[in-house]
C-alpha cells in the first residue's frame, strides 16, 4: 500500500490553537488537537474597568503552536508514522493582530525591558482602545485625493493594524519607538518557521495587508507616506518599517527550519505556507468558489466571496473588504459579515434563563437550592432553553407572531458599517411567548444576511448557493432552514467541522506543490455533508412581505436618506399575521 | 351619640359585584361584601371559537344584589344597626352592557321563548363581535352634516350600544324584534329597586348615553333616526324604543320599592340614584375635581378631568368621549385611555414566569416536579417577579438602558384610537436584561399617559396633578415615582382602596339629599392617602429627551402624516444612555 501523504493545518484562535492532519489526497482528518492559551482570562490579557482592552503573549503562539502539533501527530498515530509524511504547513491566525517587533524580529514583550508591558504585546483582533484613530483615518481619507479606505468598506476600524500602530505611539512612544517593525501575528508565525524572523524579510499575509492595512495594487500597496504623516506626525516614517509587497497564503515561504522541526517532530524543510486570517482559511476550507457564498456562522457571522478579478472592478459599497487574492489567488476575495448572529441568540437564550436564577431561589421552591445547584441548573439550562424554544418555534408559520425584528443588538457591520444601532423588535402583543420573540430574532439575522447578498448581487455578482460552516450550523437544522426560505437560496453545509484549519491545511498542500491550485486542493480534501437545506417556494411570498418591511426599519433607521411615514407597517404585520394564522 | 347615617355603593364589575356601605358624613367604610359570579367562566358566558363573544346573565346581577347587599350588612353589623339607618343607594356597572328587555322591563333572557339563547343575555362592555357594524357608523357618521361621533372620540367602537343592538338584529331578528327596548346595566338596576322596570319610564345614565350612545344636547338627545336607517333598513324605528333625554347619576329615580327593601333588608323609599359607569363613579370616589386628572389604573387605565361646560366648546380630538354631567354634574365629563397598561406588565411578567413551566421541568432539577407543583410555583411566581424585576428596576437611572418602547400591545385607545397597533422596542443590546426591559415598559405607559395629558392640555384644559386609584397604584411606588417623574406632576393616590363603590354611595347620598352637590359629598366623603409622588426634577430634562423619541415613533408609526428619517432615533438613545451610565 502506497504511503499518504498529509498536510498540517495550524488555526489559530482567540482563546486556543488547533492543529489539523489531513490526507493531502482525500481530505481525511487524521489526529487533531487543541491547546487553550493560559494567560490572562481564556488567554486575552484584559484591563480592569476598560472593555475596549485585548491584548495576548506571543508566548501562548509559541508554546501553544508546539503543543497543538505534537498533540495532532499523538492523536493521528494509529494512522501510522504520520508525522514524517506531513509534506507542507499552512498557518491561519485571527486578525488584525499585530505585535511589535525588534530588527530580529523578536517581540519587544520577550525582551526584558517591556516584558512587563501590556503595550508590547500582541494587540488582538478584538481590542478596540484604537476606536479614535480609526475616526482620524476614515476621515483624513475622505480628505486625500484617493480614498485608501474605498476596498475595505470605506470605514477603517479601531480593530485594524494602522488604528494600533498609532494608539501605540500616543499611550506608549516607548515601546512604539523601540519597534523596528510591526507585525501581523498571521506573518509572524511562518517566518518562526522558516527560521527568518527578520521583519524586512518577513512574508506579510495579503489577506491581512489588504482587508486591515489598506494594501492595495491601484496604489501600489499600502498607502502613501504623506497620508499617514497627516494623520499623524507620530507616523512619519512608518512605510519604511512596513513592506513593498504582499503574499497569498498559497505562497512558500520557506521550508521547516532544523529548530522547528525538532520542535514539533517533523521533516526539515517541508513547505510552510504564508500565513491568513481564520475565516479566510474557513472559507477555503468549506468549499468557496465563484457563485456560492460561504457563511461562516457564530457569535457574529462572514460571509465570503470569491469573484474573477474582471468581473468586479468596481468597489461594493458597505461590505468589509475587496483583495485580490485574499481568499482564492486569482480571484477577488470579497468579505461581509454581521456583527452579531449566535450572539443574539445566546442573549436571548439567556434572558430566558434568566429567571432560573433571579426568580427560582426566591420562591419557597427553590429557597434551599444551593449556590452549586443553580450554577449546576444554568449550565444545563442552555441547551434546554435552545431546544424548547426550536421545538415550539417550528411549529410556527412564518409571519404568524406578527413579530418583525432589527438584528443590531452589537451594531451593523455590513452593509451599513455602523456600531451605533441597536436591535428593535415590533409586532408585540399580548400573547406574544418567547419561541415567537426566538424566532423573529432568527429570522431578523436571515433578513440581514439576505441584504448582504442583495447588495452583493447588485454589483452583478450572482450567488447560487450557500455554503454555511461553524457551531451553529452544524447543530441547528430549524435555523438553516428559515436561512434557506429567507435568502431562497439551497444552504449546504460543509463536511468538516474544522473548516479554518482544513482550509489552511490545503494551503499547506499547495505550499508543497502537491496541488498546483487551491481549486485542486479543494476538490479533493473538501466536501459537503449529504444534507442541503431547500428553500420552501410557498414561505417565499410572506418572507418577501417581511423583508420588504425589515429593509424599510433597515433605512429608515440605519441610514439618512429614507424619510417616509411607517403607518403602515404594524397594519401589514397584522395583515401577515391574520392570514398566516388561518392560512 | 347621634346616629349615623349611610349611603349604599354597589359596584358591578365584569366577573363580582361589590356592596359598601359608607358613612355618610365620614366617608369610613363600616361594611363590604364581594360576591362573585356564578355562571360561565367568572361570570361571562363565552362561545368556544370565539374570542369576541362576551355574554352575561342578568339573573347574576338580581342574585349578586342580594347577596352583596346583605353580605355588606352582614359585615357592618359591629356598627350597629347599619341598615335601618341607609339613606341612599347609588349604583355603578360595566358598559356600554346592554340587554334587550320586553314591553315590562323583563330581561328577555328571563322568558322561557329566549332562556337558551345567548343572544338575549346583555352582552357585555368586551364583547366585540360587533366590530364590523362599528365600523359601518363610523364610516356613515363621517358622511352625515352632523359627524355624530364628534364627542365621542370621531370612531365608533365595537363596545358600544348601537354596535351591538345592529349586530344582534342581524344575527338574531326573532330577539331583535321581540326586543321593546335595549337597556344598559346601568339603568336597569336602579329601574329594578325602585319598582317601575318599564322601558319607557327607565331613567337612563347620561354617562353611558353621552358616551355610548352619540347622545348629545348639541343634536337634540340621540341622532336622528335617519342616520340609523342609513347605516342600516334594521334599525328603522329604533329611537322609538330608545329614550329622549338623559341623567345624570346624582338623580334621585325614585324610592326603594318594597319587594327589593325587604329583600335587601332596607328600609322603604329611600333614594335610589341613577346609574353610572364604574370608572366614572371611581373618578367620583377617588376625589377628581377641576385641575386633576383621576387615573385608574388596572389592566387597561382610564384617565379622567371634569371641566367646567364653558371652558371646553370643541372637541378634543382622539379621546374616549367628552360629555356634559357624565362625571360630575355641572361639568363636561373627559374620558381618555390606554388599552393595555398592567396588562402590558403581565404579559412581560408571564414571559419571564414562562421557563419555570416550560424549561424548569425538562432539566435534570426539575423533572420530578409534578404538574401540581408546577402550578404552585407558577403562582407564587407572580408577586416574585414583579418584586425582583421592580427591585433591579428601581437602580436604574433613566436612560441608562437606552432603550425605549412603544405600549401598543393592545392597540391604542387615546389619542390614536385605533386596535391595529403593536408593542415596539428599540435600543436592544447585548447586554440588555429582563428589568431594564420592564422598566422600559413602565416608561412606555407614563409616556402614553403623557401623550393624553398633553392632548387635553392642548385645548386649554390645566393638569395641575394626579389622582391614581387601583390596584397597581396601591402597590408599586416603583411605578408611581416613574410616572411623577415621566409626566412631571405630583401623583396622589386616593384613600380608599374601592373607589367606584365609593364614588356611587357619594351619589347615593347627593340623591337623598344629604348632599347638595356631589362635590359636598366628595369633600366630606373621600380622601387621599399620605403619600405624594414629588417628580423629581433632575430625572425631567432625560425623560424630556426620551419623551421626545417616543413621541417621534408614536407619530411615525401611529398616524399618516409623519414622515420622517429616523437615523438620529439610535443614535440619541446611545448617547442618552452613555451619558446617564457615567452621570
Amino acid at each position: 500500500m502506497e504511503k499518504g501523504q498529509y498536510t498540517l493545518g495550524i488555526d489559530f484562535g482567540t482563546n486556543s490553537v488547533r492543529a489539523l492532519i489531513v490526507d493531502a489526497d482525500t481530505g481525511e482528518e487524521v489526529g487533531t488537537f487543541v491547546h487553550d492559551y493560559t494567560r490572562g482570562r481564556d488567554g486575552i490579557v484584559e484591563k480592569p474597568g476598560d472593555p475596549n482592552f485585548a491584548r495576548q503573549h506571543p508566548l501562548e503562539y509559541i508554546e501553544g503552536l508546539e503543543a497543538a502539533v505534537r498533540g495532532a501527530i499523538e492523536a493521528a498515530s494509529d494512522h501510522g508514522d504520520v508525522a514524517e509524511n506531513i509534506i507542507g504547513i499552512g498557518i491561519d491566525t485571527t486578525g488584525s493582530t499585530p505585535m511589535p517587533v525588534d530588527e530580529s524580529g523578536q517581540p519587544l514583550s520577550f525582551s526584558e525591558r517591556f516584558s512587563d508591558n501590556p503595550n508590547a504585546l500582541a494587540w488582538l483582533w478584538k481590542d478596540h482602545t484604537s476606536f479614535a484613530e480609526a475616526a482620524q483615518f476614515t476621515e483624513q481619507a475622505k480628505r486625500e485625493p484617493t480614498d485608501y479606505t474605498t476596498y475595505c468598506g470605506g470605514i477603517y476600524s479601531s480593530e485594524w493594524f494602522f488604528s494600533k500602530v498609532l494608539h501605540l505611539s500616543r499611550v506608549d512612544p516607548e515601546v512604539f519607538s523601540a519597534a523596528a517593525s510591526f507585525v501581523e501575528h498571521c506573518d509572524v508565525m511562518p517566518a518562526l518557521l522558516v527560521g527568518d524572523t527578520n521583519p524586512r524579510n518577513v512574508i506579510r499575509s495579503r489577506c491581512a495587508a489588504g482587508h486591515k492595512a489598506m494594501f492595495n495594487a491601484k496604489w501600489g500597496g499600502l498607502p502613501a507616506q504623506e497620508f499617514f504623516s497627516r494623520v499623524d506626525r507620530n507616523l512619519d516614517g512608518i512605510i519604511s518599517k512596513l513592506y513593498r509587497d504582499s503574499y497569498t497564503a498559497d505562497t512558500k515561504v520557506g521550508g521547516l527550519c532544523r529548530e522547528w522541526a525538532e520542535k514539533l517532530g517533523l521533516k526539515e524543510g517541508i513547505a510552510v505556507a504564508a500565513g491568513t486570517f481564520d475565516a479566510h482559511a474557513g472559507a477555503v476550507g468549506a468549499g468557496i468558489r465563484a457563485g456560492t457564498l460561504v457563511k461562516i456562522m457564530g457569535t457574529s457571522s462572514c460571509d465570503m466571496m470569491i469573484v474573477p478579478a474582471e468581473a468586479l472592478n468596481v468597489a461594493i459599497r458597505g461590505i468589509c473588504g475587496q483583495v485580490d487574492g485574499s481568499i482564492v489567488p486569482g480571484y477577488i476575495g470579497v468579505e461581509a459579515g454581521q456583527s452579531a448572529v449566535g450572539d443574539i441568540y445566546a442573549w436571548y437564550r439567556d434572558n430566558v434563563r434568566w429567571p432560573l436564577e433571579n426568580i427560582l431561589p426566591e420562591t419557597s421552591f427553590g429557597r434551599n437550592l444551593t449556590p452549586e445547584k443553580v450554577s449546576a441548573l444554568m449550565r444545563e439550562s442552555k441547551d434546554t432553553v435552545y431546544d424548547v424554544l426550536s421545538e415550539k418555534g417550528e411549529k410556527l408559520r412564518p409571519g404568524q407572531s406578527g413579530l418583525l425584528a432589527l438584528d443590531w443588538h452589537n451594531g451593523n457591520r455590513t452593509i451599513l458599517v455602523d456600531p451605533n444601532l441597536s436591535g428593535l423588535i415590533v409586532g408585540l402583543n399580548l400573547q406574544t411567548r418567547p419561541e415567537e420573540i426566538f424566532r423573529a430574532l432568527i429570522e431578523a439575522t436571515a433578513f440581514g444576511s439576505r441584504v448582504i447578498m442583495d447588495r452583493i448581487s447588485e454589483y452583478g455578482v450572482s450567488i447560487n448557493d450557500i455554503i454555511t460552516c461553524g457551531g451553529l450550523a452544524e447543530k441547528n437544522p430549524y435555523l438553516m432552514q428559515i436561512y434557506a426560505d429567507v435568502t431562497g437560496r439551497p444552504i449546504k453545509v460543509s463536511r468538516s467541522a474544522q473548516t479554518c484549519a482544513l482550509g489552511t491545511a490545503m494551503f499547506g498542500a499547495v505550499a508543497s506543490r502537491h496541488y498546483a491550485k487551491v481549486e485542486e486542493a479543494q476538490e479533493k480534501m473538501g466536501g459537503l455533508k449529504d444534507i442541503v437545506y431547500q428553500p420552501n417556494p410557498e414561505k417565499k411570498p410572506i418572507y418577501d412581505r417581511l423583508f420588504a418591511l425589515y429593509k424599510r426599519l433597515h433605512d429608515a433607521f440605519g441610514t439618512r436618506d429614507f424619510a417616509e411615514n411607517h403607518f403602515s407597517v404594524m397594519k401589514e404585520l397584522l395583515e401577515i399575521k391574520r392570514q398566516t394564522t388561518q392560512g
